[in-house]
């Protein structure tokens, strides 16, 4: 027995010149996976009519449902209800239920209906119609030999809106599904051969329905148990994913699909305690790591960017003469950016980081990638020196993963 | 005559389930359609050979350059190199550079080469290597029919050094490319049908060889202007440009495909002005934004987020009688946050948020989604409440936006 599987089709210029990143594909692949559909393969073509169709025709054959995203705007570039019309054999029609919710939109901004979004309500006949309630596309179902086409828009919110409320509910109605399991370990500061290196047996012993992947990102990698039942047999994955957590419980952070920071906050909330940050050369990005994560005020209470010196000495109280003699760029200038944080916060925790995260601003002495992260908790302060090359984004992020490890191990003395 | 086509195919599990957004196809689009190649489909696939072989032979049948990333690494679900081994008939051989290549990086790091590594450095004897400067996997050229076929790995600054450094030269040097010619404009605060409508003369008079995108985001919308140059005609494109930035003068905030804070950062360089922020709500993504663009720290000193209410009495100094009078999310509040961080900062405007993001955290009184931004100057603060119900997220961004919008007016004034 086979899983039931998905094509995605997105369809839009700008995917294929690169202006945007494609988010829709991974959001409904994680949230088909959930249910038990297999993901087989990701299309992207442009709005064009030739295109479209032979992405619709491949999708067809080698897979039980097909969703497509994107072309189902106002203007002239959206062409992909014409397509689908013509593939299904259909015939234009006003949908009454569609033009009511373009109305109800427009009354709401009250501005007048314009003739495209008009246009947007006539869907073709042999389709069922899924209402957009966060903007002014419907969505449409076709259904052909047992297979299920989904067509929604392309802006992130409204398809999120329509897959869940629509496409999801007939995908469970309509197959019948088996589930795939994932268990999901984030580890930190470890390479991913030496984490293969060490899995090594571990991997060879985990029978033919499970597999481990590894997902490396910015001094991280994710390690991802999958197991595939495809009838009632007996599952077994628990039994192996304990087994990996114990492998690799010395630079596990999270044992769950989250984010750092969310593994980072669960940590502080069990632990009852308190954060700030002081950054310079991270700008705000470790506060808006934390803030990212519903529910941080409980344990993040907030921080101060000191981007220019003079907030440093105003705001942070760091003495002029320690900056004059160690220079901003110091283990002893961040030293004093996490302590005094600390107090003027009255958190338990502090975070501060400085540094040159480039391109630009580097001299000799301190090249560009030269960067200073402490952690002060009551009585001690730890500091690190990273010293990076990689672009202003990533040199920011490592920082970053690299501070939270350090507040991790502080958490867990 | 016909453009030069690509397809790009992504390999990777991780790709399928969604765990992680295919970054690299956007950014290897973007590259190779500045030097004039144009992106026909892309493709992604899981870890399994008959779908990256199938995928292979679609594109080569309709595309002149092949590229695929991914599957290269050092791990069992790592199958890439053997399907084009097989593709093209090769057989594995040891490569002397690629080999070196990898002893060098261990030997940084001060590690012995485990045998993984090793094979990383065992490549098809009918293809070219690609060296990696950052990573252990040599990446690969094929030659097959006039047509050129890349696999490199699919961890993204590896790529993007290979891509620079070999492919995007080697396709120039096989290839005749004509030029791709865009021109960006950046909106905000309009709707995307109410554009459309605005410009739908200009664009009924773009003629066949220029086209209008459009590229909606939250609060804002990309106008993109493509113009096709297949021969020696003359080029257009600089006219519409013009035309078009007259039609949408009153909303636009940049001419060129920047980010909105490195526009409003141009602004702030030309007015010769800085800013700051005190931050509630937003948690520190209006710093991260600022901060995210090189060059930065001459306009952007310092932000204050006061996530928790204690941060907004000490170090704000807001007064603790105005936030029990008018509650902490009120235009009173935030009014005195943009005037208290703009004096301590020193800086000519600041920008102030409070508000509930949510999901958590609304009354009936105030409920989830309310937000307040102020942006103080020195003799006057301009407010404005927003009423949003996206998700937490997508709530900070709009009022990120927003405010954006609203340092603009004022910095134009």
């Amino acid at each position: 027995m086979q899983h039931t599987t998905a094509t995605i089709i997105t369809i839009g210029d700008e995917l294929l010149i690169g202006q945007v990143v494609d988010t829709n594909s991974a959001w409904i692949a994680q949230h088909l996976n959930v249910i038990g559909v297999w993901i087989h393969k990701r299309i992207a073509v442009g709005d064009e009519f030739e295109d479209i169709w032979k992405a619709l025709e491949d999708a067809e054959q080698s897979s039980d449902i097909v969703i497509l995203t994107g072309g189902l705007g106002p203007t002239n570039d959206d062409i992909t209800k014409n397509v689908l019309n013509e593939y299904f054999g259909g015939k234009l029609v006003l949908n009454e239920d569609a033009l009511k919710n373009v109305e109800k939109i427009f009354q709401q901004y009250n501005r007048p209906l314009l003739e495209v979004n008009y246009n947007q309500a006539m869907i073709p006949d042999v389709c069922i119609a899924m209402l957009n309630k966060r903007g002014t596309a419907p969505g449409m179902i076709f259904e052909k030999n047992n297979k299920l086409f989904f067509s929604m828009p392309g802006v992130p919110h409204e398809m999120k809106f329509m897959t869940e409320e629509y496409v999801l509910p007939a995908i469970k109605e309509k197959f019948k599904l088996f589930a795939v399991e994932h268990r999901t370990i984030i580890t930190i500061n470890i390479g991913e051969s030496f984490l293969a290196e060490r899995l090594k047996e571990f991997e060879a012993n985990l029978g033919t329905h499970i597999k481990l992947a590894y997902l490396p990102a910015t001094r991280m990698v994710r390690l991802r148990l999958t197991e595939n039942l495809l009838t009632n047999e007996l599952s077994n994955i628990e039994t192996k994913f304990l087994e990996l957590k114990q492998l690799v419980q010395d630079v596990m952070i999270a044992d769950e699909d989250i984010s750092v920071p969310a593994a980072i906050g669960k940590l502080l909330l069990q632990k009852n305690k308190t954060v700030s940050t002081a950054e310079s050369c991270t700008g705000g990005y470790i506060a808006q790591q934390f803030t990212s994560v519903s529910g941080s005020s409980k344990y993040f209470w907030g921080s101060v960017v000191s981007y220019d010196v003079s907030v440093k000495e105003n705001i942070l109280n760091i003495p002029k003469e320690t900056i004059e003699k160690f220079n901003v760029v110091s283990e002893e200038v961040v030293t004093v950016m996490a302590k005094n944080v600390r107090e003027k916060m009255k958190t338990d925790f502090a975070i501060a980081t400085t540094g040159i995260a480039g391109p630009d601003g580097g001299t000799e002495e301190i090249p560009v990638g030269t960067i200073w992260i402490a952690v002060a908790s009551e009585n001690d302060v730890i500091t690190k020196k990273l010293q990076l090359n990689y672009t202003r984004e990533r040199n920011i992020e490592a920082t970053t993963i690299a501070a939270f490890g350090m507040l991790t191990s502080v958490l867990n003395q």
